[in-house]
């Protein structure tokens, strides 16, 4: 599976049950959301915009789409997450499944993120990313082509300590009334 | 990372979150448990059996180890969650990476059973299980060397579809008083 095909089968809408773990505490964390995950064109004026900030030319782009979410999480129930962000891959010039996955400023984060993906032999979406005082690693697959996993780790911007991992299981909206 | 090293670094006392997802139903379960993996030599009387009833000469088996945990699950706080279970990894000949691994009757499973495992390029165990009436997928690495995650699915028997998912983040327990 390569980056192309990877989107692909992301593309829709999902219903994920996400359990957070925050190690040092050994606290749980439920968060109950809808992702909508949709393709942009090279065009939209979004991702022109995110490839000239991250000094990128858009030819290398490949499959731009919007990630949305909306969930609520048993820690605050009157608070509703939602946020939404562009997402552009640049694979290497020789590889679909290796390169730079750049990041639009979210409605949560605060600035824009460069991270660097690899597809390994087993179809799993590897993706680092540095922030300034953390990093994350992402680990995203499919168990069935409408059932994706997902693991997060937040890490001290160093790499070797973990502070929290959270595991996310997503599953396809198949309903019409779902996709109201 | 092969067999034998992947045994090595998991020998010791964790301390472990898990979270299962139901996904019929969206329902969350939260456990906490200790696990303790201990090595176990070649001629311990309960690896030489389980070699004997699998009909696998012991020459073939590298590193057995055993595997215990007690726990509780916030879905019955009465109930201590606790098993043991000896489990003997047989590599294919030319390849430590991959083969079968045996795993005796636990305290909580019916009957014995014998996975295929493989262990990929990034140092992620996957081991595959198939059972009467389902299927059990899991994948287990280390996040640091006293950090380990292990996602285990629940398949339908024919593999086709995924009931529960769980995810665990295991600590090493380093402190003295825990290991009394």
């Amino acid at each position: 599976m390569d980056v192309v095909e990877f989107v692909e089968c992301s593309i829709g809408r999902w219903r994920s049950q996400r359990s957070g773990h925050n190690l040092a505490f050994s606290h749980f964390e439920e968060v109950r959301s809808t992702i909508d995950i949709v393709s942009l064109p090279k065009t939209a004026p979004e991702v022109i915009e995110l490839c000239k900030s991250s000094e990128v030319d858009i030819a290398q782009a490949v499959s731009p789409f919007q990630m949305s979410w909306q969930g609520e999480s048993d820690w605050d129930n009157d608070e509703v997450i939602e946020g939404s962000c562009v997402l552009v891959p640049i694979p290497d010039l020789d590889n679909l499944k290796k390169g730079k996955l750049l990041r639009s400023q979210g409605y949560a984060e605060t600035i824009a993120a460069v991270g660097e993906y690899q597809i390994t032999e087993d179809g799993t979406f590897v993706l680092h990313t540095e922030y300034d005082r953390a990093a994350a690693e992402e680990k995203i697959w499919f168990g069935t082509p409408n059932l994706r996993f997902r693991v997060s780790l937040i890490k001290t911007s160093d790499g070797n300590g973990v502070l929290t991992a959270s595991f996310s299981s997503e599953i396809r909206s198949l309903s019409m009334e779902e996709k109201s």
